[in-house]
This record gives C-alpha cells, sequence and structure tokens, in this order.
C-alpha cells in the first residue's frame, strides 16, 4: 500500500490535478492519491519548498512527493527523482527540494531523462501529466530510480536561498513572508532552530519581529497569550516563526503580504 | 472499509488539510479519507454545525467525522468523541456537534485526553493535525472510545443556540442566513419541520419570508416555479429554508449575506 | 478496482461533492473516487463539455465520470447514462457530453429514469447526490446500463454549438474562450486539428490570432519561443488553441475573459 503526494500552484479551478490522477491510476490502480496542496501561489518555488519541508515527514514511509511548481516548463531545466529520509520526491529541478537535503541524507538521486516511463505524446506546457505522473506511478510500482535515468550528484542540483542557521544579531536576521494562510497567518522563513539558538546565545534579550511599521516583541507560546485582535509572534505549527493575530487576520491588519521583508532582531531587556 | 471525513475552516490554500491526511494514514493505511468541505467560512462554529447535521447520514455507517473548526485552539477548551446514529464524530468542545444530539440520542460520549494517541509533539495551534488526525486514526483501528478519555455527559457539552422547533407567529421565527454557497443561494437556520408546523397549524395562512427589504411570500417546489431571475423562497438539499434567484446569484441581488436576519412571518391570505 | 471521477460547478466551499462521495461509498464502498474539478464556471455547460473532453481518456477504462453542470435541475431535463471508447458517463441531457460522440461511437446510451436507483427521496434542487452518484455507485456494481431506463438514440440528445473541424478562410475560424486557468492562460474552443487543418492548406500563410485589440501571429511550440513578458498563440496541453503570456498572465495583461470572441485567420507572409 503506497501513497503518492501532490503539490502545485495549479489551484482548484481547473481540471490539472485531476487529470494527473487519472494518468497515476491507469500505470497503479492500487496506490493512494492526496493531494497535499494545489494552492501554492502560481510559480512561487520558494514557498513550495518550505511546504514540502514542513509536510513530507507526517506521511508513511515509501511516499512518493510529486511537487510540480514548474516555471520552466518547456525549457531544458532537468527533472530530479530522488529518496531521502525514506520518502520518495519527483519535481523539476528548480531548488523546491533543496531544503530537505540540509537536513537528511539524499540516499539516491537521479535525473529523469528515460522516455520509456513518460506518456508517448509529452507535451511542453504540462509535464505534470505527461512526465511527473507517469513517473511516480511507475516509482510506486517498484521501478528502481536509477532506470529513469543517470544518476546525479546533489551538489549539481539547484537550491533556493535560505537564511544560515547560525545568523547572529548585531545584524539581526533578515527574512521574509513565505506564505499567508486562509486565516491570515504569516509565515517566515526563519526556523525554529534559529530563535532557539539566538536566544541561547543572548539570554538576556528579548526576541523581537520587525516588518515595515510592525514590531512585536517577545515569542508567544499561544495565540490567547495576547488580549483578542492583539498581534503576537509565535512558532508555528510548521516550526517556522509566524505572526499572527489572536482571533484576527494578521495580513490583513498589518497590511503584510507574501514576499515582504521581516528583521528578527534580539534587544536589550535593560534600558 | 471504514472511512474519515474532514470537515475544517481550512480552505484550499494551504496544506494543512494534506498533512493531516497524512498523520491518518501513518496510523491507519487502509482507511478510507473523504474532504467533507474546507469551506467553512473561519471560526464559523454555527455554520459548521448546520453543515456537519446535513451531511454526515449520507455516509456509512462506522464513518469517522472530523470537524476541526476551532477557534479556541491553544485554550483549555475540551475536545469529544462520540458515536451517535452509528456514526462517529470528533470535534472541540465548541458547540458544533450540538445540532446532532438534538435528533439522536448518543450511544456513547468522551474527552479526549490520552496522549498515547496523539502525535508525540502536540503545538498549541494545530490540534487538527496533531490530536484529531490520529485519535480518528486510531477510531478507525477499532479502539474503544473509552480508551481516549473519561466519560462525559452529553448535558455537560458546549451547544450553539438554535431557533425552537416549535416557534410559532404573530412573532414570527426569526432566523438567519447560515451561509452563502458558491451559486448564491441563501441558506437560513430555519427548519423543514419549522415551516410544515407553522403551515399546519395556520392552514390559511401564507408563509413570507423577509430579510432587510426582501419579501418572499409563498413556499416554491423548484427554482422554475418563478420567473427566470425571480427570487424564490425553496426548502434547499439540506432541509432547510433557502432563499434562490432561478438562474440568478440571490445573495448579489438581493444584497444579503451570511448572518444576516431572516424572519419567516405567516400572513393572511385574506385582505 | 473501479474509479468514478466527478466535474461539477460547486466549487470548493460547499460540502456538496463530498455529499455525493457519501451516497458513491454508500452504494460501493470499494470503488475509488477522483475529483475532476469542481471549478466550472457556475451553471456552464460548454466548459465542462471541453474539459470532460480533454480529460476522461486519462483515465483507466471502466472509469465511470460523472457531469453535474445541470441549470435545468428541477425541469423536465432528461438524465443520461452512456457507454463510449470504453468509459461510462452520467449527465443532464444538456449538451454537455455531446463532444465525445463527434470522435467515438457511443456504445450504448439510456435515459436515466429507475427511481429504483436514486436515494429514497429525490429533491428538485440536488440531483447530484440524489440520482447522479447512486447511479454512477450501481454503474461501479455492474449493473448493466439498461436498468436504469430505455435506450436512447445518440441523435435524440442535446448538442452544444461547436466550430466546424474544416472551416476555411478567408472568413477565418470564429472561435471563443472557452475558460481561462489559474495562471490566466486562455483556452479557446479551437482543436489543434483544425489550425493543422488551414495550415496544410494554406502552406504560405500565417496563422493569426485576433482578440479585441490583440492579434499575435504565428504558433508557438513553447512558453519560452517568446521573450519573457510576451505574448505567444500555442497548442496547449488539452489540444486546443490558447493565448499565453511567458511568465505572465495572459487574461490580465490582454484584458480577455471567458466567453470572449477570437477569430484565428490565416495571413499571407509576402507583402
Amino acid at each position: 500500500m503506497d501513497f503518492i503526494t501532490l503539490l502545485t500552484d495549479f489551484g482548484n479551478l481547473d481540471e490539472y490535478a485531476g487529470v494527473m490522477k487519472g494518468v497515476i491510476y491507469s500505470v497503479n490502480p492500487e496506490v493512494r492519491i492526496v493531494d497535499l496542496t494545489h494552492g501554492t501561489a502560481p510559480q512561487d518555488v520558494t514557498q513550495a519548498a518550505y511546504t514540502i519541508k514542513a509536510s513530507y515527514h507526517y506521511f508513511p514511509k515509501r511516499t512518493i512527493h510529486i511537487v510540480v511548481v514548474d516555471p520552466g516548463v518547456g525549457t531544458r531545466r532537468k527533472i530530479v527523482a530522488l529518496k531521502l529520509d525514506g520518502h520518495f520526491f519527483v519535481a523539476p529541478d528548480n531548488g523546491v527540494l533543496s531544503l530537505l537535503w540540509q537536513d537528511h541524507e539524499v540516499e539516491s538521486a537521479v535525473r529523469v531523462e528515460n522516455p520509456e516511463y513518460f506518456l508517448k505524446e509529452v507535451s511542453r506546457t504540462f509535464h505534470g501529466r505527461d512526465i511527473f505522473a507517469p513517473v511516480a506511478g511507475w516509482i510506486s510500482r517498484k521501478v528502481p530510480l536509477e532506470h529513469f535515468g543517470p544518476e546525479t550528484e546533489v551538489s549539481s542540483l539547484q537550491s533556493i536561498e535560505t537564511i544560515p542557521a547560525k545568523a547572529a544579531p548585531p545584524d539581526g536576521v533578515p527574512g521574509k513572508i513565505i506564505s499567508v494562510d486562509r486565516f491570515g497567518n504569516l509565515l517566515t522563513n526563519i526556523e525554529e532552530k534559529t530563535i532557539y539558538h539566538l536566544c541561547r546565545k543572548y539570554p538576556d534579550r528579548l526576541p523581537v519581529i520587525k516588518s515595515g511599521n510592525l514590531k512585536i516583541s517577545g515569542l508567544s507560546s499561544s495565540y490567547q497569550d495576547v488580549p483578542s485582535g492583539h498581534g503576537l509572534m509565535i512558532i508555528g505549527s510548521r516550526g517556522f516563526l509566524e505572526i499572527s493575530v489572536n482571533g484576527g487576520d494578521a495580513s490583513r491588519q498589518f497590511n503584510i503580504h507574501r514576499n515582504d521583508s521581516v528583521e528578527l532582531i534580539l534587544e536589550s531587556t535593560v534600558s
């Protein structure tokens, strides 16, 4: 009993994800398909990279994760399939998987090039259907990764820019808003371990997050640590720093949006 | 072969529902998961309560329904698991299940407190993933409800406000718009049986619904009972009174929205 | 192992599709259900007709496709179940399936009239739940089509208007925008074979697409054939002519929307 998850930027208006499922089931009618999300902001490779990192490990081992956020479809960008932490991943080589191998050793990685496992006709605009879906289907049927193409070094694959885990003030940690969820919570790219590292290093200082005119001091541990309608900084459920409003919509209230800059600084608590 | 349904207010942009599925399948890879809806208005416990009441009985007996509309996550609000009408339900104790036990005797109800069935780390912002999902997974593996926590009296659980089934004019029945569907149909909280009770009691009067300036007289039995573009009052497919427009969008046309008030009155048909 | 797909205009806010799944699983708990899309524009029979035509053949043979775009629900419009190209289809008789039998012989077609296979109570507003879902469930349990109602001639069924495959200039091919996807790509109803027919017939002329003030000359084979931000004409992944912008949103950039007219002409390349 294997699982395949889909993470795309296709949205929920069109039939693109549904058609991918048809292709997968045509290869392996026994597999189980789960929509991780299709709501990634269009062509936002960085957002997808953080989503897959925060999500994949909640699935059973041997799950195959397809990530189709693919602004380079139709160009000569490569496609990669790899195994890591007991999970499989299939994605364009555009950095969308690069947060994964920061934390885990890659067990195997190949460039997906063997058309034997693609649909017979491959369009130049929808590789999700024509390549990613059937390849994942064949992986779920236990075709070894090396059948799909030549092995590749991880060091040769594309990466997205990230924040050094041990960034330190006085400069502050420069981050940005990776996504805004339906409740208006603002998800940053600053990891839990970054803030804990800082707090251990400067135990007498207070973490403060700034974005535009907004400034929030201190880390809350639940939404209700502040009065209703007030802003707070919290380690969100994905393990990253988030800005929220208790009972409200932080994005709307503070006029902060995806890709806006944030800065985490440590302030002296004695004045 | 058991089923688990998901009813949340997570929307379709984020990966939250997808991650819950990963957690459930990690507990029980054999179960089947169905999205009931993730489109509940954010934190609208009342809307979710009417949705689950109108929906659960279309699923096979023994289905486990998870309802995560949970504005109190992170507070000391309780979590409840119960069995009723042959179905299981897991939800926060905030009234979201309270319409169910108006019609059916609760067979068993417990407070969910046993961390043995939770994820190892429980966040304070996403109990859907950390508690509701694994608990439902374990129920689908036939763990008896009493293993999750102490039995509880239904009378001790939270309820939402409802309309007395036998409300009567001359005061009229005060209701409200519970939700607006994609077609602009306006769903009220006035039940079919309420209007039939009234019509039997006052057989010589005509049911009339009012909301703001809108006034519609008489109950239609299909959209086409009125000319195209005209408003009508109908018993919708959920068993509640709805306001619709034949071939149109009632919410837009009449400028009526979720939470707006409506009033059902009976008018004399002789003047 | 059979599959049922759902193509509706219900959107993703409401529980309508979820409830249909409950009904199907109550009839056949073994079947697998796939959401093809619920994002069809409300009551847009034409858009749904093109979507099912472009999608169904990616699923395994014997898949049952339910199409619920049904502005006539509650009227005396008929319901049809048919088999074609090894797939089953259940839909209102409003033309939504009519593009299918242009290309494939209908193996069997019946009017769905036998209430033995419906829910016990049939509403006049939600036949997706009360008729389409249980009928598809029973088809998946191998009930022969003729059990659902009398056989019907395809010639007696409703059709939507289409473009003659062999339309020819100097008049040009009059088309329209069938849908706009999440990326702003503009999908027309002009088929790949139409444009190829024209290009073979007039090998010394250049295909040009016009819509309002927009005019794009020449057919591209990938988005990157033009500079970033430029418009292009391409055979999209569905096999129809599309208007796109490399790295951009054609709908927004050119202010062209669903149902707008387009015209495909062939221009002389010598001046």
